[in-house]
C-alpha cells in the first residue's frame, strides 16, 4: 500500500525539503507518493507550514496526521477544521541553533561585548572584568525542548539556571519552577530572563510591569520564543526607568517589524529578524519521516500537540 | 612553631587578599604570621607577584615555596636567584573567568552579533540565520587547566572542538594533538583558534605567516594567553589579505597596548585590556593556604612549576 504524502508549504521550501524527505522515507523502505498536489480525499500524511495555502483541513478524510514543519503551532492550533493528530516539530538542528543563539545573547550580556566592540579608541580600561558566570542568575521561562536544552548549556558554562514551566519539570542541577507562585520565585533577583515559552492566551504577556519588577536591577531580557510573551510598552517604561540594562529581541507581534516600531531606535534593544534558530531540512525531513513510519506500523505519534493547552 | 608568610606584590593587592588568606589559614588551624615585611631570613612562604619588589631571592634562606598569585610565570621562571620550589596559581576563579570569555567571545563570533549590534536601522535581514556550532571547528591551543576547561564548554555547547599541546592530553569527546605535526592538522582547516598556551621560547610566535595559513579561510584568532604567542605582523597580513575574517585580542606585547598601535585602529580587530579574566582573591587565597598546609604537613605541593619547560 502506498502511503500519499502531500507537502504543503510555501513552494520555495520544496526544493530544500524533497530530497531530505525522499532520503528519510527511503531509509525506513516505505512505498510513498510524495508531492505539492494530491486530492485531499487520496492524503494520508500532510507535511505542513501554517503560511500554506491548506486552511482547511476538512476534505482530508482520511488523513491520519498533520506534520508541522515549525517548531510553534499558535497559527494552526486553533483551525477548528483540524480534526487529525498534530504534530510538533523537536528537530535538533533547530535545538542546537537556539542554544547557540540563546547561550551567545547571554554571554554577549554578562561579558558587555557591546562595550568592547565600540571601546577601540586606544583608552586602556583595565580592571573591567566581568563578575563570574557563576554569580549570575539566568531564569528561562519554558522548559521545552529548547528551553532544557538552553538550560544545560548555560549551566555547563557555570551560570546560575532557573528553569520556569506550566508542568512540573525535574532536572538535575537546575532550579525548576512551576505555578504563578513558581513564576514569582523563578524571576526574583534574576540578572537574565530567556523566553521559550509557546504562544497561549496563558502565556500572553507573561512579562508585564509587574513580573518585570521581580528582576534584578538592572537585568537583561532575552526574547527568541514568541513575541506575545511581553507586554511592549511595560518593557519600554522598564527600560527607560533603568530597571532594566537591556532587551534583545528576535520575535514581534507583527513581523516583519515595522520600521517605524519604537524597538528599532531605542538605545537599550537590539533587534533581530527572527534568525534564532530554524528548522534545518536535514534534520528535520527524519524528524517527520520517524512519525510517518511510527504512524504507518502502529506505534504513538511523537511530539503530539495537546490541543487544549494549546501546544 | 609560627609560620612566617611574606605577601610579596602592590600594596593595592594586599587589603584585597589578607582578609581572605587569613580566612583560608585559620581553617587549617596554622599559627602562622602574616605580612607585607619581613626579614627575609625568617621567611618560610612567599606569597608572590612578579611585579612586586622582591625580586632577589637569595636572602630568603629558609624559604620552603614561592606561591605564585598570577597563572603565568614568565617574569619569574627565569630569576637565576630562585632556587625554591615555584607554584602556579590554578584558581577556579580565574578559570571561570577564562571560560566566561572565551566562550562569550567565540559564540560572538559565530553568531556575528557584531552586525546585529550595528544593524538596528529598520532593515529586517530575514534568512540571515547562522550556521550550527556543530558545524564549526573550534581549536585551542594550550590544553592546561585554562584550556581544558574551555574545551569542556565549547564542546558541550555542541561546537567540534580540537585541542593541541607539548604534553600528550586525553580528553573525551576533544580531538587532542601534540607536536608540530599535531599543531599543522589541529590548525588545518579550524574555524577559530583560541591560544591558552603558556609564554614560551617554544610558543613564541605559535601562530605566525605559515600556521595562520592552515586556518580555514574566513577563520577568528582569540588571544586571552599571551601576546608573544603571535607574529603581529603575519596577524595584521592574514586579516588585510581576508585570510582571517577577525582577531581579538586580550594580551600584547607591551602592556598597555601603546595608542598608537596599529591593532587599536584596525577594523577586523578588537582589542580588550587584558581583562579576559583575573585571579580572585576569595577563591585564590584558598589555593594558597592549601599549598602552604600540604608543604607544612610534608605532603607534596600542588602546581609545582616545571623550571626547566618554563611553566
Amino acid at each position: 500500500m502506498t502511503l500519499n504524502i502531500l507537502f504543503a508549504s510555501h513552494t520555495d521550501r520544496w526544493s530544500a525539503y524533497e530530497p531530505h524527505l525522499r532520503r528519510a522515507l527511503d531509509g525506513y523502505g516505505l512505498s510513498y507518493s510524495l508531492s505539492t498536489k494530491a486530492p485531499p480525499e487520496d492524503v494520508d500524511y500532510i507535511v505542513y507550514a501554517p503560511n500554506s495555502d491548506v486552511q482547511d483541513f476538512t476534505p482530508y478524510t482520511k488523513c491520519k496526521a498533520v506534520l508541522n514543519l515549525w517548531a510553534g503551532v499558535e497559527s494552526v492550533v486553533n483551525n477548528e477544521t483540524l480534526t487529525q493528530p498534530l504534530c510538533r516539530m523537536v528537530d535538533h538542528g533547530l535545538t542546537q541553533g537556539m542554544v547557540d543563539w540563546v547561550t551567545g545573547h547571554v554571554m554577549r550580556h554578562h561579558l558587555n561585548v557591546d562595550l568592547w566592540i565600540t571601546a577601540q579608541d586606544g583608552d586602556w580600561r583595565a580592571g573591567l572584568v566581568p563578575p563570574l558566570s557563576s554569580d549570575r542568575i539566568v531564569t528561562i521561562l519554558g522548559m521545552g525542548a529548547l528551553g532544557s536544552a538552553c538550560a544545560s548549556a548555560l549551566k555547563s558554562i557555570g551560570f546560575q539556571v532557573r528553569g520556569w514551566s506550566r508542568r512540573p519539570k525535574v532536572m538535575d542541577t537546575i532550579d525548576c519552577y512551576v505555578g504563578q507562585d513558581g513564576l514569582d520565585a523563578a524571576l526574583s533577583g534574576a540578572h537574565m530572563v530567556v523566553l521559550l515559552l509557546p504562544d497561549t492566551p496563558q502565556t500572553n504577556n507573561v512579562l508585564n510591569a509587574s513580573t518585570l519588577n521581580k528582576l534584578a536591577q538592572g537585568a537583561v531580557v532575552i526574547n527568541p520564543g514568541r513575541g506575545p510573551l511581553i507586554d511592549d510598552d511595560a518593557l519600554i517604561a522598564a527600560l527607560d526607568r533603568d530597571h532594566l540594562h537591556h532587551a534583545t529581541l528576535d520575535v514581534f507581534r507583527t513581523e516583519p517589524l515595522p520600521k517605524d516600531h519604537p524597538f528599532w531606535s531605542h538605545p537599550k534593544i537590539t533587534v533581530t529578524p527572527h534568525i534564532a534558530s530554524e528548522t534545518r531540512p536535514s534534520t528535520a525531513a527524519q524528524v517527520i519521516a520517524d512519525n510517518i513510519y511510527r504512524c504507518a506500523t502502529g506505534q504513538k505519534l511523537l511530539h503530539l500537540v495537546d490541543r487544549t493547552a494549546g501546544y
